[in-house]
Order: C-alpha cells, then sequence, then structure tokens
C-alpha cells in the first residue's frame, strides 16, 4: 500500500489482464461484463489504486461523493443499510457522505441542499417529507418512497411480503389474523405490506382485523388494543402480522407480559428481518429485506448514465425466515 | 428552511441574542461558554444555517469534512458510534465522511490517504494496523487504540469496567470466575478490561480463569473450552465476564444448550451495553460503554485548535446495567 499514491489505472489494467477503457468503465461506474467488473476490482483492492479526487472533480465538475441521506443509525435497518451502501460505494471508487435526519423534514430538507453543495455526484436517501425539493441535475435515488418523476425508487416488494406473511400464519394453523402498524402516515411504499396481507387474506376467506397506528402515537395505544382482545385468557387472534420487526419485538414482550404464550397460543411474523448483533438470530420469524440487494441496486442507479430511461419503481423480492415466534 | 441558502452568521447572531464573533467560534468548533454554544446551536437549528463549504475551504484551504473510519455498522457499538459522530458533528456544522474497513489493515491505510487526499479537517478512527501511518497536518483522535504521540486516544474506562464486572459477579453471589475474550490480539485499550477484572478478583482472594482466543479462531474454541470445564453437569464456574456483549450472546446460548440455566446455574456479563433494536432491551447484564459521550469528545477533539497540548488518552466512566444474564 506504500505506493498506492502512484498507482494508475494503467497498472490496474495490466493486474487484471483487461484493456485501460474497461478499468475506466469500472471506476466511472459504467457497467461491463461480470468477469471484468470482478477482475478490475480485485485488481483495484490488490493494488490499493484508488482515484485522484482533485482529477476527478476537475474533469467531472463534480466529487465523487454520494450523499446518503438515512433517519438514524439506531434501527438495525438502517444501519445495515448504511452498511452495505458505504461498502458497495467504495467497490465502486465513491465515497459516501452521510446525513442523519431522524426523519426531521426540515433536516432532510436541509441536507438535500447540502449535498448539493457539497457538489456531490448523488443521492440517496430514504425521506418522509412529502414536498421535498431534490436538487436538479443530480441524480437521485429514494428508497421505500416516490419523490416523483425521474426519480427510481427502490424499495422490497412489500406487497408480496404482506401477503407471505399471511400465508405462512395460515400454513402455521392459524385461523384469526391481524396486522398491526406503527409509522410515517404520509403515503409510501410499505403501506402495501398492509394491502398484500389483506389480499391474502380475502384470497383465503379467512378473517382479518387491521389496527393502523400513526408515528408518534406512543406503543401503549397497541398494548390498550390487545387488552380489549384478550377474552377470558384468550386472544381474539393467533395470528399477528407486524409491518416491522420492532413492533413484533414489542408484541410478543407484552402478549408474554398478558400470560400468553408465542407461539404456543399466538404467532408472530414482523418485516425486515433484522438480526441479533447485525447478523446473530433473527429477532422474530420475519419477512427479509434484501437489504445488500437493494443497496447494490440504489448504487447502480444512482452511479448510471443519466441518458437511460429510469423506472419508477424497483422492487427485490423477500423471502421468509422461522425465527421462534411461530411454529414452523 | 426555504431560504436557509441566504440565511447569514448575522442572522444567527442576532436570533441567539449573541455577538457575531460568539457565532464564529462556535461553528468553527472553538469552544465558548455552554449557555452561548447552546443559543447559537438552537438558532443555527431554528434558522436552518448552514455554512457556505466553498467559503470556508477557500479560507482554511480545508473541507468541513470530517473523515470517519470504523470496521462496520453492523456490530451494534460502531453503528450507534457512528449514529452519534453523525449527529455531533452536523451539530457542529461539519460532515460526516464515513469509511467502513472490515478491520483490513490495507484498507484502514487507504481511508487515511484517501481522507487526506479529500482535505478532510479532521479524522476520526477506530483501526488495528500497528503500522497505520498518519497523515500529517490533519487533527486526528483515535478510538480504543492509542496511535502514537499527538493523537488523542479516547476510549471507555475498560480497567474500570472490568473491575466493575467483577466486583458485580462476586456481589451476586459468583465464586469462581472466568474471564473469556476474543478480538485482536494487539495491544488496545480493550485489554484493560482483563486487567481490572484480574484485580478485583485478586483484591478479593477469588479464584479466576482467563481465557484469551485471538481474533480469526473460530467461536468454536469457547464451546470446546466450556464443555472441557463441564463436570457432572456442573460448570467450574458460576461468573462469567465476556470481553463483548455478542460474546456474552453467544455464551449464553451455548450454555443453555448444555443444559445450564442463565442465571440460576452461571451468571453472565458482557460489556458494550448493546442494546436490542439499537435502544430496546439490553441483551444481557452489561457494562455500559457511554458512546454518546465518547462521540461528542471525539468531535471536541477533532474539532479543537492544534495549538493545545493534548492528552494521549482520555477515559470516561462506564455504569453497570442488569440484563437478565445475571440474579440482580
Amino acid at each position: 500500500m506504500a505506493d498506492s499514491k502512484s498507482i494508475t489505472m494503467k497498472d490496474v489494467a495490466r493486474e487484471a489482464g483487461v484493456a485501460l477503457g474497461t478499468v475506466s468503465k469500472v471506476v466511472n461506474g459504467i457497467p461491463v461484463g461480470k468477469t471484468y467488473q470482478r477482475r478490475v476490482e480485485d485488481a483495484i483492492e490488490k493494488l490499493g489504486y484508488h482515484v485522484n479526487p482533485q482529477a476527478r472533480a476537475l474533469r467531472s465538475s463534480r466529487s465523487n461523493f454520494i450523499g446518503v441521506i438515512l433517519p438514524n443509525l439506531r434501527n438495525p435497518f438502517f444501519s445495515r443499510l448504511a452498511d452495505c451502501l458505504c461498502r458497495e460505494l467504495s467497490h465502486r471508487s465513491h465515497e459516501m457522505l452521510l446525513f442523519l435526519t431522524e426523519s426531521n423534514f426540515d433536516l432532510e430538507q436541509a441536507y438535500m441542499l447540502m449535498s448539493e453543495q457539497q457538489m456531490v455526484s448523488g443521492i440517496i436517501c430514504l425521506t418522509y417529507n412529502p414536498e421535498l425539493r431534490i436538487p436538479k441535475g443530480i441524480p437521485t435515488v429514494s428508497i421505500d418512497r416516490s419523490l416523483g418523476p425521474g426519480i427510481a425508487c427502490v424499495a422490497s416488494d412489500n406487497f408480496g411480503g404482506g401477503s407471505l406473511a399471511a400465508r405462512k400464519l395460515m400454513e402455521n394453523g392459524c385461523k384469526r389474523l391481524a396486522f398491526l402498524r406503527t409509522g410515517s402516515s404520509l403515503p409510501n411504499e410499505t403501506d402495501k405490506r398492509r394491502d398484500g396481507f389483506i389480499r391474502a387474506c380475502t384470497d383465503a376467506g379467512i378473517p382479518y382485523h387491521c389496527e393502523c397506528v400513526d408515528d408518534g402515537t406512543p406503543y401503549s395505544a397497541f398494548e390498550a388494543f390487545l387488552a380489549a382482545h384478550l377474552h377470558d385468557g384468550r386472544l381474539d387472534f393467533d395470528g399477528i402480522f407486524c409491518a416491522t420487526d420492532l413492533l413484533a419485538y414489542k408484541v410478543r414482550r407484552t402478549l408474554l407480559q398478558m400470560g400468553l404464550r408465542v407461539p404456543e397460543d399466538v404467532q408472530i411474523i414482523g418485516y425486515d428481518g433484522a438480526q441479533c448483533f447485525g447478523d446473530e438470530d433473527y429477532y422474530c420469524s420475519t419477512i427479509v429485506q434484501p437489504v445488500e440487494e437493494m443497496a447494490r441496486l440504489c448504487v447502480d442507479l444512482v452511479l448510471q448514465s443519466r441518458a437511460r430511461s429510469i423506472p419508477c419503481l424497483l422492487q427485490i423480492p423477500v423471502t421468509y425466515a422461522s425465527g421462534g415466534s411461530t411454529r414452523d
């Protein structure tokens, strides 16, 4: 690594056994064949090559920074997303300028402007402000929320995930289902978790109940809801799909406090695929978001040529993982 | 926020009711009285003021970026550290350029050079490379590892924490203690967790066993160790201090698989203060690292005038939290 400053694209091309133009494409985020991509990346890593940022900025009038705007890094879904985005950007010779908003509308807007001022070459964001103004001319990719025409939205298959959760509960013998949700009341892709759940219940002719609580409402609203549905030690529901793993975690704790057993009396499925310590056990049975693939797609989209037509929504398939809160 | 671009330091000074020079100091990370600091920060937040980065860079020949170099964001200690650092830097009108190394020596060095090339105004890092070369003239703060003279190292009170863990186990009735550790074999501040543990055991005249396994050794080494110390369903130890919460989590799982009860048969204390979903229950009884205070101190140090003398090690006190794996 001692000489990494003096290593050039030519050295990388020689090491990888590819043409100089191929290295240039990879470094600038232009797609090449998978084998070539990997060979160039390996050579870059081996030689410790990195692009001279001043030279790049001079050529392009943009830095190789990508502004990444997220609510926080305490929620494991966001921290895993940030982890994958950062490593994927590094792989593509870009750096991550991170902004955390706590979902505050004003901060979301301020960081958009700040990203523009810092001459980022793209923005990847997960925001809630419905009136967010996106800087013109900066490729922007949104996660879980449509920000309008020309801006790609990347999400997991929320509808399919909601539907899968209902079917898994039914396969495990549940006959009285409930869907619980908390989160932003503003329309976003994650709303489809409920739609998919309802569709699967309706198709199967199984009764269901939906309890959605807006952001800002304390969790005690769910405690009251569950208590109101407890009769003679028996809950009205034997299967609950929660819109996030965090909510599933809290609901499980509440049910245990109410003297109910999970999964014997009530089975629970969450959504996200959060794991203890980042990559140990799942907290609960869950619909797993493909965070690594979502991050890779976000980076692909934000670095790709602006000339291409961009789909408005890109959904990535989810999977189910049993994690102790269901009978499977 | 619509007019945030045109808001000046003068507006902030008027809103805060302070002199222009006070605002300038706060924005540039120069210490002022606490009341003034808070009033200026509140005004900055209320008005959505942000520094013009080009103007700042022109004046100072440095950006307002701080390079933050961490292993990953999957481990909850690192993600919480990154969360706190990012918000603290924003408060002080700086932006976080994040690099993730997976503790790879070459990447740690490459990101140091890259931070220099990006003209960062400071570096905050948690690294393992003993031969890391630090760019000259860039204020650098290290976490948990001494990087040499002139570079402040911020850490929790690892010695005090190890000692506290041993004392808590003894207070809870443990008479045969063990310390388990995995991690880097290179000297670093976290080694003192063991030293503090040994000191407390020695002072109390209680026997102890230390089992330290180097990085790269699979966890199964601990399984073999625990199995070798199980005789007729009874473990040689009734109290175990693990150097991290992650290790405590795994050890607890292993003990349960061996038919032992936690905390009835064996009590466990971890280190870090990791919480489920970032801020729900502790995973286990634990020595809590004051991550927010550590992050604030790192930012204070990296932004402060270089003229001051810098202590080589700054330790912040830890606390104990009961989390179900001990009898208290």
